[in-house]
């Protein structure tokens, strides 16, 4: 699933020179093949765990060639009615199952690094209107707040924007690693104390690393008590708000001005697709609406996607997003997040009764983080779990990534694919019980390197 | 090609909720080849001559469809190897195919709106590196300069960017729509004079209005005198320089920072595919990477796309531009953009032959700017070009866009989708000269407007 390659592999057996001639399709489809798919790392694979397992389904898949083939560029309303429409409908949908208030308006962006970005924007914009014209430089320095467990993304929007990474406070979190509320009200207070301007502060509901869920009506309160833009970033755990029994966790993010849902994360659509719904659209265009001549259509009373944020070309993610709610239903989405969930809690209660093998973070949705605790000092288990999550992505074929918690090195189960079964998790566990017995033993390495590997490694000859 | 709609038309035929229950693809797929298909604006015709026409051609119709069954996420080489390495490989076979110096290396973004953020982005950290930690409060002001034709994405990169618009310099242009170096050069010694901090200036090649380029050589050289970093817009001309007799149109562009290409203009790629080429790759990362612990995957040879930009996540576009580059060929793509310029140059002719009808900027590339010029005031002419530009667009299959130049309202026929051909762009021009007749012999309006219309508008009943 994970190609066994050097870098550069690949790259050696493709031509430096594009082709002067046309060649058969046939031709470049047998390169595919040989050359490309077994080189891909396989997301789409029912047993990749890593990251957050994500699926391209079908309908999706259906929906992104129709998207291509069609080839619009909804920019504005007039240049594709359809995709600006769909858009809006197909958004509304998805807030209405999220359980997200009617005030709402989602659109569709690429990722969420973006959809994030024009929040922050929006937020920057709402504090110093007048940066939008005469920049920051001379204006009052603005501080942001998010936790510790933050996704980077957040931090790149902050150097996007001019703020500084400086302005970012990292507030601290408990030991279930959501963010610390007194922390943050602290920090935010020490900040105004200092002349500073805080403007926006992020809550995440499904860290990368361990899925936490920030405390977001708390987070709220805050917020509305300093005039803060409160931006959820619910771009992996949002789409579990799909079902009524897990919408507690999320509680409070009916409040927020801004929060960004990835169905490309685990609403089982292709990448691209991260919606963001803002509390009022007309943030955004402020922040963001410019309109050249070439682009007036004197249409008064529609969405112009373009004016919501940076891009001016944008592709009809719309269509996927369509097509992928009407073929499985809502009750099918909601079927498969629970599978996931529940998956996700077997292995939890598997991990829970391991002597060696610790559970570090709760399980709300699908991602289960743990450790093996061999005897040593917690380097020496970190290097452990090194050689543990090597040996159990050399077997496969399974997937596995880490990430590090309360400073520890941990290893990640992302449950998220459509076609993950039971099998596939049960796998998972039993390679990394195989493979702690043999590191336990000292019996070390199993896989060959890589330069001493065997025929039926990922690139062979054609 | 056009849809014949009112706002809310198709909305009002898309369920305000979501189906509870699964439903057949089939269904699904019926419902948009009644509902969406008819209602999208065909950009894929090749009787779309508005804006920039652009092509989904089979063969990246198919890369794209692979790429979103394969759902790789390209952020980390280890993520998906070979989509790494085959963007790499890809944009270095389109800068080679361009003429552009090996020193070059290329990425893909969605578009070019995002490739110019980046671009002035790494200007930004170039002239202050403290900013990313520091912010700009507190720094010099710091000015951008572009022409008065330059696209609008530059002026919502310096927004987004904390620069302040007031920041951004529009010089002015020549009677071809060229930037004006003198008045740049007197713009940037007035701006250090009054001690502000110029970083950056955009040359354009191949303005969104007329297709102008602005002298690159000339610019460079200001660039070089007052340490600027030079972006070049080439978002739609760029493709031209595959062409060896049409790169001396841009000169100069070898010596710039960076420059933004997009096959999924003028390249028959679908969209999105928009490629960044920077001069030093190191000058983006230090601008943006962050590596998360999730992240790390202890590789040190190896090219994270991440790091180069705002997305973490990244779609593997490179598949289609490959396949697109090796079905065509450098020779047969060469030869679309010929004959889309040769179509181009004998339209020009004709206008230039007609007595009432006035080219109003050179065309070196596709793109045809004209207005009809009847007895009349400037305003009253403008009307006049406007009543035009709807009747050849309501009588149709062809479509058309406006701009304005030097004041006035200005027809574009741009000459760009594969299967556009002589009897296309024949067509176009003589619905022009029709509807000139029509007009000037006052019968006036053509079509009906939408309340009164026909069966046989695009949306009926299903």
């Amino acid at each position: 699933m994970v190609p066994r390659l050097s870098p550069g592999e690949v790259a050696a057996h493709l031509p430096a020179a594009p082709p002067e001639e046309a060649e058969d399709l046939d031709r470049i489809l047998d390169d595919y093949e040989w050359l490309i798919e077994p080189n891909v790392t396989h997301w789409n694979h029912p047993g990749f765990l890593a990251y957050f397992a994500i699926t391209g389904s079908g309908p999706g898949i259906v929906g992104e060639a129709l998207a291509s083939a069609l080839n619009v560029n909804a920019m504005l309303w007039k240049t594709s009615p359809a995709a600006t429409e769909l858009e809006e409908r197909v958004c509304g949908w998805l807030r209405d199952m999220l359980g997200l208030p009617a005030v709402f308006a989602g659109h569709i962006n690429d990722t969420a690094s973006i959809g994030s970005l024009l929040a922050l924007a929006a937020a920057r914009h709402r504090a110093a209107p007048q940066a939008r014209e005469r920049g920051l430089v001379g204006g009052a320095a603005m501080t942001v707040y998010c936790s510790d467990q933050a996704h980077s993304s957040i931090d790149k929007a902050v150097m996007t924007l001019g703020l500084g990474l400086d302005q970012l406070r990292h507030i601290g979190t408990d030991d279930a690693f959501r963010l610390d509320v007194d922390a943050l009200r602290t920090a935010v207070e020490a900040d105004l104390e200092a002349g500073l301007r805080p403007i926006a502060v992020v809550a995440v509901a499904g860290t990368t690393s361990s899925t936490s869920v920030d405390p977001i009506a708390a987070v709220a309160e805050v917020a509305a008590a300093h005039g803060l833009w409160l931006h959820v970033d619910a771009a992996y755990a949002g789409s579990a708000a799909i079902c009524p029994e897990l919408r507690p966790l999320l509680a409070g993010w009916e409040r927020a001005d801004s929060i960004v849902v990835n169905p490309h994360k685990w609403l089982f659509t292709p990448i691209d697709c991260s919606v963001l719904f803002v509390r009022d659209p007309e943030e955004l265009k402020a922040t963001f609406s410019l309109v050249p001549e070439y682009l007036k259509t004197g249409e008064e009373r529609v969405t112009n996607l373009m004016d919501l944020g940076i891009q001016l070309g944008r592709r009809f993610r719309a269509l996927k997003l369509w097509m992928v709610i009407r073929a499985f239903g809502v009750r099918g989405l909601r079927e498969a997040i629970r599978h996931h969930c529940a998956l996700a809690a077997e292995l939890a209660g598997r991990i829970d009764a391991h002597p060696e093998i610790e559970r570090v973070a709760p399980v709300p949705f699908s991602t289960v983080c743990f450790r093996w605790t061999p005897p040593g000092t917690p380097e020496e288990q970190d290097a452990a779990n090194e050689l543990l999550l090597a040996e159990v992505n050399a077997a496969g074929p399974v997937h596995l990534s880490h990430t590090r918690l309360a400073g520890r090195l941990v290893l990640r189960v992302a449950i998220g694919n459509l076609r993950t079964e039971r099998e596939h998790v049960d796998h998972a566990w039993r390679l990394v019980l195989e493979a702690v017995d043999r590191l336990r033993s000292g019996a070390g390495w199993r896989t060959p390197p890589l330069r001493d590997r065997e025929p039926g490694s990922t690139l062979g000859e054609r």
